[in-house]
C-alpha cells in the first residue's frame, strides 16, 4: 500500500434514509454509506484532500458491493477491505444496515441499526496484515467505541491495530461514541467502560468525552486531568458541545485540550441542522486535519466545528463540504451566495 | 378471530427494489413487502376479495413497523403477528430483508435475501394459539418450503399449524419452493427433502412440484402417481410451466392434477414480464381461489395462470390485479384499453 | 362487526400533495388519504393502538380503490364503507379530491378541494345498518361539521348515527370545523350554525369551538357556560390555540373544559411546522385517547397537543407518530436523537 | 386574435399518470394535460410548427391554473379560454381529471375519467365571441365526439363553432371518438349517433370512422360512400387501423379517403407502444398537417401514422415528437441513434 | 407583434438544481429556466397578468428546445427568439447552463454558470428588427448588467434596444446586477462601470444600486443625487436591502427614489428563504408592476418586496406567486391557510 | 503511480439522462459520467477487476467535481486528471456535457453533446508526465478517435501518449468511433481519416472498423488485410456487428482478427436494449479483458459481446455488469433468476 495520511478501522453500513418522511411509513429510501470511524476517513479524503484508507470487512453480496460502490465515491482506499463469502441468507455473516430518519422540529431523529452478526464483528486480528498496512507509511489511525462494542472480538482487532500503529509511529485517535444499544445484554455501560479502559492506554487523541453544554474550560480541564492520570499517553482530548433546541436548531461548539492547553470554539447558536447524523464525525475529521497540518489549536477546533456544522446541512452521514468552505466558515458566522 | 377463508404461515420480508437499475449501484430503493406464503394470502384478499390472515413474527422496530404498514395495505388480518422485542442492534432477532432487482433482457433478476436470525425463525409452536386461530373458522391453511427451510425450528411450527388445521377441518396447501440458499450448510437438498417429506403427509394441495416445460399430461400424471403413493392425503398437485426466453419474455402456463383428473392451461407464449418475483405465488392464489369457489378445474387453472401473468406485469412481489381482470384474461389472450 | 373503540363518520378524500412546490406549477403529486373525521379514527388506530372503523361512501372506480388502499394502510376497519357504482364519467357520483400545498414562510398553505357530488354526499341514513354497526360494541362516535356541510342530506346521516350511538351507549364527539367554502351559496355561516345547533343537542364532546389565542381560562369557561346552557348534554368542550408567525412557525396549545374543570396545555412557542393540515385532528385524537383511557385531564390535553404537534412534522393529513413519542413529548419540550 | 392555422374546441383535462404502476396502488402521479380535441391543436403547434389555439373553459382554481400552466407549455393560444369562478368545493363547476395507467403486456391501459359537471360542459354558445375568434383568420376548426358527449349543451356549442367556421371559410374536422361512458344513462350509442348525425352535416374532414383492422380499400371506400351520401359535405374520411397484440405491441396504420381517392399507409407491424393514449390524436394532427401544407395524400397519411407512432413512444397524452422525426419516420421503418 | 406591456432583453439559461443536496455529489437535477432580465418578464406575465415578451437567442438543439419549452410555460412571447444553428458539439455556439444549489443554514447557495460562447453573446444588433418589435406597441424595455457583461458585443445590442425604445416611447429599466465572474479577465469592475456608464445615459429606471442594509433614506437620497447628476434621464432608482443571517433567514426590504420622492418598504425581519435566486428580479417585477399600473410609490415598493419574498419561497429562479398573494402580503406580515 | 493494467486517455463528460422521457420536455435529469475511452477503463476496473486509470482534464468547478465524484465511484485512478482553473463563466475552459435520451421503439436515441472548448481539448502533451505515468508499470493504453476529433491539439496529445506507451512496452488500442459532428466545419471525414492515419501507425489493437452487419469472415479478413498493409503494427482488428430493428431490439455480435486468425461471436438476435450508449465500449473492454488475461480468441470475443449486451441493459453510458455475469452469458443465451 502506498503512503496514506489516515487509516480508519470500523464498520461501514448502508444507511437507508426516508428523506423528510418516516421509516415506518416509507415507500422509498435513499441510500448512503456511513460509519462513525469511516466517516472521518472519508471526510479527510473528500473534503480535506488527504489520502486515507479504511480497514473493514463486508459480506460479498449485492449489498456489500453497493457499500463498496459508495465507498469508492468516498475516495477512500478500499484495498484493505476483507470480503467474506455470503451464505445466501445471512445466517453466518451479513452487512450492516442503518435505517435512520432525520426528524423534524419536535420529532427527533430516529434510527434502527440492523448490524448483528456482520462481517466486521467476525474479523479476527490475524485476518489483516497490519505491518503491510502500516509499513507503507501511515500517519494516523482512527477508530473508536462503536467498533469496540460490535462483538466480543472487535476489541482484539482494535488492540492489534493500535499495536501496529505504535510499531510504525502512527498517531492513534479513538472516539468513545457510547451507544447503549451495542452493549445491551452484554454488560451495559460498565462493560463498555472496561473495554474502553483496556484500549485507551494506547490512544493519543481522544474524542467523545461525555460533557454537558455549557461546560467551563476549567471544568473540562479538571475532567481531562483525571483522564490523563489514568491514560498518560493522551495528548489531545476533545469533545463537542451540543444543545438541542429542536431537531433542526442546535447550539454547537467544541472544546479541546492539548498538552495542558485548552481551546474553545465560538458557540454557534441556533445552528440550522438538516440531518445531524455525522456531525460529531465531522468535528473529529476537521480537528484531525488541523492537527495533521499544524494549524493553531484555536483554529483547528474551529475547523472541526465548522466542518461538523457543514456536515449537518446535507442529508446522509457523510460530509459534502469543501476545504474552502470549512476554512471560510471557521472564521465567520454568516453564509452568503457566491456567483 | 372472526372467520377467515385462508391463513398463511410464513415470513414477510421487506423487499428493496432498485427499479430499472441494479442493487449494486443503486442510490434509492422502492420498498414492498413480500414472502412466498404471505403473497398468496394477500392476493386472495386484495385481488380475489376473500378474507385472509397471516401468521408470522416480526422484530418490533421501525423496519418491522414498516412491514406492518405494508401488510395493512395488503388487507391481511395482522392480529396473529407475534412481535418480538428488538435488541437495538439485531444480534438476537431481526426482520427479513430482500434486495431484489428485476433484471432486463439478457440480465437475469438478481436478489440477495438477508433473512438470517429473523423473528419467525425463532418462533416456537407454543407462541401461537392455534386453536383460537383455527377455531374462529378457517377454511384453508397455506404454507411451504421456504418457511420450512428458514431454521431448524420452523418445521415444528408448520407441523403444529397443519395439525391444528386438521383438527378444525381446514384444507392444507404447501408450496415446495425449493431455494438452495436456505439449505446451504444445513444438509442441502437432501435435508430439504427429508423435512418436506415429514410435512407432506399432512398436505392436501401441493404446489411447486419441479417439472421442465414442456411436460406432457401423461408424464405429469405419472409423476403425481409416485407422489400420491407416498403421500396419500394429496388431493391436488400443481405446477407452473415456465420457459424463459429472456428476463422479459417467458412462456407461461400450468398443469394441475386433482383426484386423477388433469387440467392444463393454455401456454401463454411470449408473455411480457416486468418483474417475475411473485408469479408463482400469483398462480397459487388464483388456483386456490378457483378451488375455494368451486370453479371447474380447467377454469381454475386458467385463473391461476392469468393471475400469475398479471402479477408479473407490476413491480414488487405482490399482485395489483383485480378479479375482473383475472376473469377476463383467463378466457382471452389479448389486452385492450377500456375507457 | 367486532367491537371497536371508535367509529368515525365522514368523507375520506384523496389528498394530492405537490411537496415543496405549488399545485399550479406541479408536475407530480404525492397522494395521501385524509378527512377531518377519518383522520381521528386513523390516528387512534395507528398511533394509539385502539381498534377503529370508518363509515363513509366511495364511488367504485380506480380512485376509490386507491383511497381504500390508503385506508387499509391506515388500519381502520373498512367493512362499513358503502361502494356506489361509478357512471364512468363522474356526473352522478364521484370521489372527493383535495389538492393542497403546504406553503412556506410567508406563503400560506393553499388548497382546492374538489368534492362536489361525492358518494358520501348522497349517502342516505338507511344505507347504513346502524344497529349492526353499534351493536357490535362501539365506545365512541366521532363526526363533525365538515360532513354536516357537504350536502343537504348529510345532517340526516349524522343525526341517524348520533341516535344509534345513544341507543348503544356510545359517547359522541363532534368537531365544528367550520369551512366557509362548504356553505357558500347554501346559506353561509348562518345555515351552518343552524345545522350544527340541530346536531349539537346529541353531542357529548365538542371540538373546534372558535377562540383567539391567547384566551384566558376564565374567558373560555364563560364561553362554555353559554354553550352548555344551550346544549346541556355537553360534557367536554375543547379547542386548540394556534398563533401563526409564519407557515412554518406556530405557537400551539389547547384548552379543555370537562364538567366545570378547565385544563390548559403548556403553549408550545415557535413550534416547527412542516404541513399543518391535520394538526387539529391530531389534537382531537390525542385528547380522545386520554379520555378513553382515563388519563388525568391535564395530561390528556398535553397528549392532544403533543400528538397534534407531531402530526404537523410529517407530510400528509394523517399522523405518523407513535404512542411512545406522544407520551414522551407530552411531558417535555425538546427532541433528541435516540440510537 | 392574430391569425392562427387551427383552433380546437374541446375539454382539456389534467391527466394523472402513475407511471409503470397502477392507479389503485399509486403513491405518486405525474401530471400532464390532455383532451382529444386539444391534443391535435397542441401537436400542430409544438411538433409541426403551426399557430394554433384552444377554445375551452376551466374552473378558476389551482387545478385549472395547473392545466393552464401545462397548456402554455403546449404553445397553444390560451386567450380564448373561458374561466368560470370556482365555488370552493366543486358542486357547481369543476375541472376535468383523467386518471390513466398505461398498462403492460397482458394488462391493458386503464383509466377513470372524472369529468362530470366540468366547466366546458356548462359553456354556452353565447359565452364565446365566435366571429372575433374566426375573424382573425382561422384556417381550420377541429372538434369531435368527446365534446359532443360531455353534456346536453355541448352539441350546441359545437354547432355554433361550425357555423362560425363556415361563415369565415375555415375547414371543419371532427373526430367521432365514441366513448360509451359519456353516453351511459343518456341514451347510449343511439343518442350519440343522433347527436353526431346532427353535427356531421357541417363537417369537411371526418376522423374515427369505426373499422376493424385489416380492412380492404374497397370495403373502406364502400363504407365512405354510404357516409358521403348522408353527409355530402365530407371531403376527407380517415381512420386508424390498430391491432393490439399486447399492451406494448400493436400493428398500426391508417386509411384515408379524399374525394374518391384512397390512400393506405404501410402497416407498421409489431410497433412498440409505451403509452397508447393520444395515438389517434397523433394521427389526426399529422394528417391535418399534411392536408394543410399540401402534401400528397399518400405522404400525408404516412405523416399521420408516423406521428401517431411517435406519440405512443412517450408518456402522457400529448406528442413530444419533432417534425424532422415525423418526416424521417414517414419514409422509413427503423430508428437509429444520431450523434 | 401585438402590443405587449414589457419586453425583456437578456439571456435565458437552463437552471440545473440538485434540490436539497449539492451539485458536486448530485445524481439528479431538476431543471428550470432563468435569467436576470427574463425573470422580470416572466413574472409580469404569470404573476401580474401583463403581456410580455423576451428578446434573446438560443442554439437550436435539444437543450435550446428545452429552454423554449420552459419559456412557453412562462407565458412569455417567444416570437423574438433568434435560433442559431448548432454545430453538433458546441464549439461555435451554445446555450447557457446554470448549475445552482440553494444552500442551507451556514452553507451558502453555490452556483457555477456555464455560459461561455452562448448564442446571445454572439447576437448582433442587426439580427433583431427593433422597429418591428417596438412598433407593435411596447410600454417598457427591461435589460441589465448581466447581459452587458456577457460579451464584447452585448453592450451594442443593449444600446440598439434602448435607442429603439426611445424612438417608440417605451420606458427603459436596467438592473446593474454586477457579477464579478462576467468581467473576470476582461477589465473587471472598472470595465463593467465603463460599460454601464455608457448605457445608463438612456435609462429611466435603475435597479441594483449597491447599498448596505441598513441605509437611511437620506444616505440613499444623497447617493441617488450623485447618480442623477451623471445620468439626468433617471426617474426612478431602486435597490433591495438584504441582510443574510443564514441561507434560510434574511432581513428583506427595499428603498426607492422617484423624482425626489423616497419610499421605503417595511423591513421583513427573519424572512424564511427556500431558494434566494430570483429574489431581486422578483422585487423588480413587482415594482415595475406598481409603476405600470399607477400604484402609490409606497405601495409599489411593498409589492416589489412582497413579490420578491414570495419568489424566494419556491425552488427555481422564477416566481410561482399570484397577484392576489402579492397584494395580500404587501399589506400584512403573516401567512395563514385558506380553505 | 502504482502499476495499473490499463490507462485510458480521453474526455469524461457529464451525461444528463431524462429517463424514459425526452430532453426537450424534461423537468429532471439523472446524471452519469461517460466517455468512449473512459468507459473502457471503468469497466475493466469495476466489472473485470483490473486496476485502471484515466488521463483527462477537467475545469475545476462544481460540475468538474461532480464528474470526479462519479469517476471515483467508477474506481478508476484519478490521480492523473489535470484540473484547469475555471474562469467563472466558461469562456476559456469548460467541462463536457452530454444530454442523451435513450429512445423507444421507432424513436431513436437522441443526444446533444455540449463539449466545445473543454479542458481536455486544451490539454498539451507537456501537461502530462508521460514517463512517470507509464513508468509505474502500465500494460495497456486505450484511446481513440473521439479524443482525436475534439480539437486541433488532441492528436498531439494522443501521439505523445502512444510514444510513451511504446517506450514502456504497453499495448496500444484505439477505437475509431467516427462522429461526424466532431469534424463538422473542420475538414469532415477526410480530415478525420488523415488524423487517424497519422495515429494508427502506432496502434496495436484497433476497434470500430466500419462494417455492415452481416459481414462474412472472408470479407472482413480482406478488409483487415488492406489495413495491415498500411499499418503493419496492427495485431488485432475488431468490430461489432449491430443491426437495429428498433431502438430496443438489436441483433448484436462481433468479429475479430488477430494475426491472421478470425473469430466471430454468435449473433445475438433480438437482443433487448434499454440504453444502447456504451455498448461498443462494453465490447471493447470485454475483448481487452480476454486479450489481457489470455482467453482463447473465440471466448474473448464472446466476452466482449456479452459485456456489451449487458452494458445495454442498464441506463447510463457505463457498465454495471459483473465478471461472473459476463462469463455466464458468454457461453449461454438465456437469463434466469438466481435466488
Amino acid at each position: 500500500m502506498t503512503a496514506v495520511d489516515l487509516v480508519a478501522l470500523g464498520e461501514v453500513m448502508l444507511r437507508l434514509d426516508p428523506g423528510e418522511g418516516r421509516v415506518r411509513t416509507a415507500r422509498s429510501f435513499s441510500v448512503w454509506e456511513g460509519g462513525g470511524e469511516y466517516n472521518v476517513s472519508r471526510a479527510l479524503r473528500r473534503c480535506f484532500g488527504l489520502r486515507t484508507a479504511i480497514v473493514t470487512a463486508l459480506a460479498d453480496n449485492e449489498v456489500g458491493r453497493l457499500v463498496e460502490d459508495l465507498m469508492l465515491a468516498g475516495g477512500v482506499d478500499t484495498s484493505h477491505v476483507t470480503w467474506l463469502p455470503y451464505d445466501g441468507i445471512g445466517r453466518e455473516v451479513r452487512n450492516g444496515l442503518n435505517f435512520v430518519e432525520r426528524g423534524f422540529g419536535v420529532r427527533a431523529p430516529l434510527g434502527v441499526s440492523d448490524r448483528g452478526n456482520t462481517a466486521i464483528a467476525q474479523l479476527r486480528p490475524s485476518d489483516v496484515d497490519w505491518d503491510a498496512l502500516f509499513g507503507g507509511g501511515v500517519r494516523w489511525l482512527h477508530t473508536g467505541g462503536i467498533l469496540a462494542g460490535l462483538s466480543d472480538t472487535t476489541p482484539d482487532l482494535i488492540e492489534a491495530a493500535i499495536d501496529a500503529a505504535h510499531r510504525h509511529g502512527a498517531t492513534v485517535s479513538y472516539d468513545l461514541n457510547y451507544r447503549a444499544s451495542l452493549w445491551h445484554g452484554r454488560g451495559g455501560r460498565e462493560r463498555a467502560q472496561e473495554v474502553n479502559r483496556r484500549l485507551l492506554s494506547g490512544v493519543d487523541v481522544l474524542f467523545g468525552v461525555p460533557t454537558e453544554a455549557p461546560v467551563s474550560a476549567a471544568t473540562f480541564a479538571g475532567h481531562v486531568d483525571d483522564l490523563v492520570k489514568e491514560f498518560p499517553r493522551l495528548r489531545v482530548v476533545a469533545t463537542t458541545l451540543r444543545r438541542v433546541h429542536s431537531t433542526n436548531v442546535h447550539d454547537w461548539g467544541a472544546i479541546v485540550w492539548r498538552d495542558g492547553e485548552i481551546a474553545e470554539s465560538r458557540m454557534r447558536e441556533g445552528l440550522a441542522v438538516l440531518d445531524r447524523i455525522g456531525g460529531g464525525d465531522g468535528f473529529a475529521s476537521g480537528l484531525i486535519y488541523g492537527l495533521l497540518t499544524g494549524l493553531d489549536l484555536s483554529l483547528a477546533v474551529e475547523y472541526g466545528v465548522a466542518h461538523g456544522a457543514l456536515a449537518m446541512t446535507t442529508p446522509g452521514d457523510t460530509s459534502m463540504a469543501t476545504l474552502a468552505e470549512v476554512a471560510a466558515l471557521a472564521t465567520t458566522a454568516v453564509a452568503d451566495v457566491s456567483r
